[in-house]
C-alpha cells in the first residue's frame, strides 16, 4: 500500500533535469548516442545511469525535500523573474527549519561559537564571562586548541561528558556514561549509521506510520525490510502496543524483525507518548528481542499542559534491572530542534545502552572512516546541553530567549489545531509536541480521479495545487505513510504568529475552493 | 595478498573493550548469558552482535584511526596518570591534522566565520571590511540570513558559484558550472556518496596501492570489488598506465570494473602526477569506459620545484571534445588540507562532469536525506575558494600566512626525505606534494617472525614498537596496501620544523636499534 502510493508518486513532478531522475536532456543524450553521425564527437552512453547505478540508492525516497520542494524552488525563480502569481512569496512550511522562518538564534550559543571560532575575541569586553568560560573549556579539549582540528571520531571528550551530565539531570539522576555518548552530524547521521551497521539485507526494521522519511530512506539504502506499525489517528496518534504485536507477527513470515524505531515526540504527528505507553513499548521490545531506537530530537518541544516528555532511558531504568541491563537502546538528540533551531551546524548526539562492546568498537570504526562530526556542530551541542545556569551572567537573557521561542511555539500549536478544525473536511489532532501539524484532509472522488490522470498520489495533487495557488509549500502525507484511503499533509508551525495566521487562512480558503471545484 | 595482510592485522591490537571488536567483557557477558543463575537479573545475549550485524560494515577497515591510534590514546592516558615512559608525550603523526600540530588558522578565514556566526560583530571596528563583505554575502544567501538554517542539499548557491569561479581561474579559463558543484561534509563524504551511489554489489572499483583507506572502507561497505593497481615505488610512486591495463584485464574475469579512483597529489605516497600521466589515465578511462574519480584535495600542496598540479578537469578539456563530452569525472576538494588545514569544519566540494542528468537528480536526492552539509563548513569552503585579492585590506596578511604555511611544508618535505634516506634500511621517495612521507622500511626476518608470533603484520609490529618506545604514532603501510614483502609506514610532516627534526632523529635511532635487535 505504502509502496503503491510511492510508485504513483514517482510518476509525478515537474520534468526538469534536476527532478528525481526524469529529464528531457537525458532523452536527447540517448538519441545522440544512437545516431553517432560523427563518432569522434558524438556523446557516448553514460557509464553511470539509472540502470547501472546502485538499485538500493535508486529506491530511496525522501519526501521532505522531494518533487514538491523542487517545484517550490522553480516558483521562487519565476517570482524573481517577475512572473505574476496569485502570491508574492513561497512560504516553505515543508521543513522544520526554524531560523529560516525568522527565529533568532539563542545569543549565548552564538557568542560561545564566535569565541571558539576566533579566539582573539576572548580578550573583547563585549562578550560575557560565562560565554568565555565555556569557549575556553571547549577549545582546551580540541587538538591545538582549535575547532579546525579533527576531534576523536566519537566526539570531543568534554562535550561527551557534558552530554552525559545533561542526560543525568534530565532523567532525575539515572546515570549516563560519557563512553556511551557518540557525537554525530545531526541526528540523521547517527540514525543512519546505527541502522546500517545493525541491520543487514532482509533485517526487519519496524517504523511508525506516519514516519519521518529518513527511516524509510535508510532502510531502502540498506535493502532491509520496512515493517510498518500504524499510529492510532483516532486516538491522537497514540502508539498502541497491540498494533506493534500485529506488525511483528505478520513480519515474521517474511523477515527477521530486529529493530524497533520510535519517534517521540512524534514527527510528523506531534503526539507525545505517555509514560505507560513507553513502558509497554519497552516490555514489548524486551519480549520480542528488538533493538530500540528512540528518536527524541523533539524532547524540548512539548506544548500540551497534559503531556510531559519521558525519555526511554529513564523509563527503562525505572522498570528494573531485567530491562535496564538487557534492552538495547539508542536515543538521538540534535541541535536542530528544541528552542535553538541550529539546523545548519549539524550537531547531534546518540546515547547507546547495553550495546555489545564489540559493536561499540565497530561503531567507532565506522564513524572514524568519516573522521569526525563537524567540530563546530559539536560545540553547538555542548551549549545546548550546558546552557547558562542561575547566577551566571547570561542566565536571564538566555532564559528569556528560550521561553519566548517555546512559548510562541505552544501558542502556534494551539492556534493551528483550532483553525484547522474550523475547516470543513479537515481534521487535526492536538499538536502535543514537535513542530508540525499533520491534519487529515478529505479529498473528493473527482479530485482523486484528477490526480490519477496526472499520475500523482491524491495528496501530492492537493499539495501541488496548494503550492501553485497560494505559494504555501507543505509535504503530502504519502511521503510519510498513512492508512490507505486517508490523506494528510505535514505543515510546520514555524512561521511567526501573524504570518502563520495568514497561512492558515489561505489553506482554509484553498481547501473550501478545492472541495467546491471537485464536488 | 592485501586481504591476507588484513587478516593478520585483524588479530592484533590491544584487548580493550573499545578496540575493534575483541574484548574480555564480551566474553564475560556471554558467560553470564550461559550461566543464567538468576534469570530475572541475568544478562541476555545481545541482539546486535558481530554475528548479527551488517557483514559489509564488519568488513570495513580504516587504518588511519585503527588499533595503533587506540593504543596511542591508551598511552596518553597512562602518561596523564603519571606512569613513566621513555618519552613525555605522544606525537600523533598518523593523521593530516595540521592545526592539531600547531598550525595557526588563516586569520581572514576565521574572521569571516566569526562574523557569520555572530553577526553583531559586523558593527565592530576590529574586523576588516573585506571580511565583512564576504560574511554579508554568505549570510544573505542563507535562509533567515543565518548559518543556523539548513541550506539547499547541494549547498548554498552563492558558495557553489564561488567554487565554480575558482575552478575556472585555476584551470586557466576552462569553464565550470555551479550546477555541477556539490558542497559536501569534507571530501570523504562526497567520495563515499558517489561510490555508493554509482557502484553496486560486485562493481569493480579500481584504487591505487598504496591508497587512502577511505576507498577500501567504502568499497567494503558497498560489497563492491576492490581492484588494485600498483603505483611504481621505483619510479617515485608514479602511476603507469600499463599497470592500469593489467589490473583492469585481470579484474574483468570476476567483476565489472566501472570506477577508477586516482589520488593526485598522492596520499600516502606524495607523488604529483605529470600532465602526460593524466592524459594517459584519461585516455584509458575513455577506452575502458570507466568513471573517473579524482581525489584532488592536496591540489595546493605541491613542493617539488619540478612538479605542478594539473587538474583532471583541465586536462580533460584540453584533450578535446571526444573526451570532454564523454568522460565522466568527479573531482573532490576540501577545507581540511592545503594551507588552511580546517579539518574540523568538515567543508568540501565535488565537481561532476558529464554526469547523466538522471544521476544528478539521484545525487541530490541522496544528499537531501542527510538534509545538508554543515553550513559553517560551506562558509569555510567559500573563503578557501574566494580569498582576499590584491588591493583588498586583508590581502597582505593573508598572503603572508599562506606563504608561511606552504613554505614550511616544502621545507619539511625536503628535510624528511633527506633525513630518512640517511638511515640504513629506510628508503624514502621524494615528497613531491601532499603532507606525508611513506618510506619503505627493511624489517629483518627475525622481526617478521616475532610479529607473526604476536599475530601482527610485520609493519604493524614495527609501528607498535615505535609508538611504545618513542611515543611517535605513525600508520603501518599494511593499512594502505603495499606490494607483498615490502613494508612502509605513513608519517605526516606536520609537526613544527624543530619538533619534526626530533621526531626524525628518534625514528632513526629506533630503526637502528630495531635492526640490531632483530639482526
Amino acid at each position: 500500500m505504502q509502496r503503491a502510493a510511492a510508485l504513483v508518486r514517482r510518476g509525478c513532478g515537474p520534468r526538469t533535469p534536476s527532478s528525481w531522475g526524469r529529464s528531457q536532456s537525458s532523452a536527447a543524450a540517448e538519441a545522440s548516442a544512437v545516431l553517432k553521425v560523427r563518432p569522434e564527437r558524438s556523446r557516448r552512453e553514460r557509464i553511470l545511469t539509472l540502470e547501472s547505478m546502485n538499485p538500493q540508492v535508486k529506491a530511496v525516497e525522501y519526501a521532505v525535500r522531494g518533487p514538491i520542494v523542487l517545484k517550490a524552488g522553480e516558483i521562487e525563480l519565476e517570482l524573481q523573474r517577475g512572473i505574476k502569481k496569485p502570491f508574492t512569496e513561497v512560504i516553505r512550511a515543508n521543513i522544520g527549519d526554524a531560523q529560516a522562518m525568522g527565529q533568532q538564534p539563542i545569543t549565548f550559543l552564538r557568542q560561545v561559537m564566535a569565541l571558539c571560532t576566533y579566539p582573539n575575541l576572548l580578550d573583547s569586553p563585549s562578550f560575557p564571562e560565562d560565554a568565555k568560560k565555556r569557549a575556553r573549556r571547549i577549545l582546551q579539549a580540541c587538538g591545538g586548541n582549535s575547532l579546525g582540528s579533527y576531534s576523536a571520531s566519537q566526539g570531543v571528550n568534554c562535550i561527551r561528558e557534558d552530554v552525559a551530565a545533561y542526560i543525568t539531570r534530565r532523567d532525575g539522576g539515572v546515570p549516563a556514561d560519557p563512553d556511551n555518548i557518540y557525537l554525530t552530524t545531526g541526528a540523521s547521521d547517527g540514525i543512519s549509521i546505527l541502522v546500517s551497521g545493525g541491520g543487514k539485507s532482509r533485517t526487519g526494521v519496524m517504523i511508525p506510520i506516519p514516519q519521518y522519511p529518513l527511516y524509510s530512506a535508510v532502510i531502502s539504502e540498506l535493502d532491509a525490510i520496512q515493517v510498518n506499525y500504524y499510529l492510532d489517528e483516532e486516538n491522537c496518534w497514540a502508539l498502541n502496543v497491540n498494533e506493534l504485536r500485529r506488525a511483528v507477527q505478520e513480519a515474521k513470515d517474511h523477515c527477521d524483525p530486529k529493530v524497533l524505531c520510535i519517534i517521540n515526540p512524534g514527527n510528523p504527528t506531534g503526539q507525545v507518548q505517555s509514560r505507560k505507553c513507553i513502558e509497554d513499548v519497552i516490555h514489548f521490545a524486551w519480549e520480542e528481542k528488538l533493538f530500540l531506537l528512540a528518536d527524541e530530537v523533539y524532547q524540548d518541544n512539548v506544548y500540551s499542559p497534559d503531556c510531559r516528555f519521558h525519555s526511554f532511558k529513564k523509563v527503562l531504568y525505572e522498570m528494573g534491572p531485567e530491562y535496564s541491563s538487557n534492552v538495547e537502546l539508542a536515543s538521538f538528540h540534535s541541535t536542530s530542534k528544541g528552542y535553538m533551531g541550529e539546523c545548519g551546524y549539524r550537531g547531534g548526539y546518540m546515547e547507546v545502552i547495553n550495546l555489545h562492546p564489540e559493536i561499540k568498537g565497530q561503531l567507532v570504526k565506522l564513524l572514524s572512516v568519516r573522521l569526525c562530526p563537524p567540530v563546530s556542530g559539536q560545540a553547538a551541542m555542548d551549549i545546548v546541553v550546558n546552557p547558562p545556569v542561575a547566577g551566571e551572567e547570561s542566565f536571564e537573557q538566555f532564559s528569556r530567549e528560550k521561553e519566548s521561542v517555546l512559548g510562541n511555539l505552544a501558542k502556534k500549536a494551539k492556534l493551528t489545531e483550532d483553525l484547522f478544525n474550523q475547516v470543513p473536511g479537515i481534521h487535526c489532532n492536538p499538536l502535543q509536541g514537535a513542530m508540525y501539524a499533520f491534519p487529515r484532509i478529505f479529498i473528493p472522488a473527482k479530485a482523486v480521479e484528477a490526480a490519477q490522470a496526472h499520475q500523482m498520489a491524491p495528496d501530492m495533487f492537493y499539495c501541488m495545487k496548494l503550492l501553485e495557488e497560494t505559494g504555501i509549500c507543505v509535504v503530502p502525507g504519502s511521503g510519510f505513510g498513512q492508512r490507505e484511503g486517508t490523506y494528510h499533509f505535514r505543515m510546520t508551525i514555524l512561521p511567526p504568529v501573524e504570518k502563520l495566521k495568514t497561512v492558515l487562512q489561505k489553506v482554509k480558503d484553498f481547501h473550501i475552493n478545492f472541495l467546491e471545484k471537485y464536488a
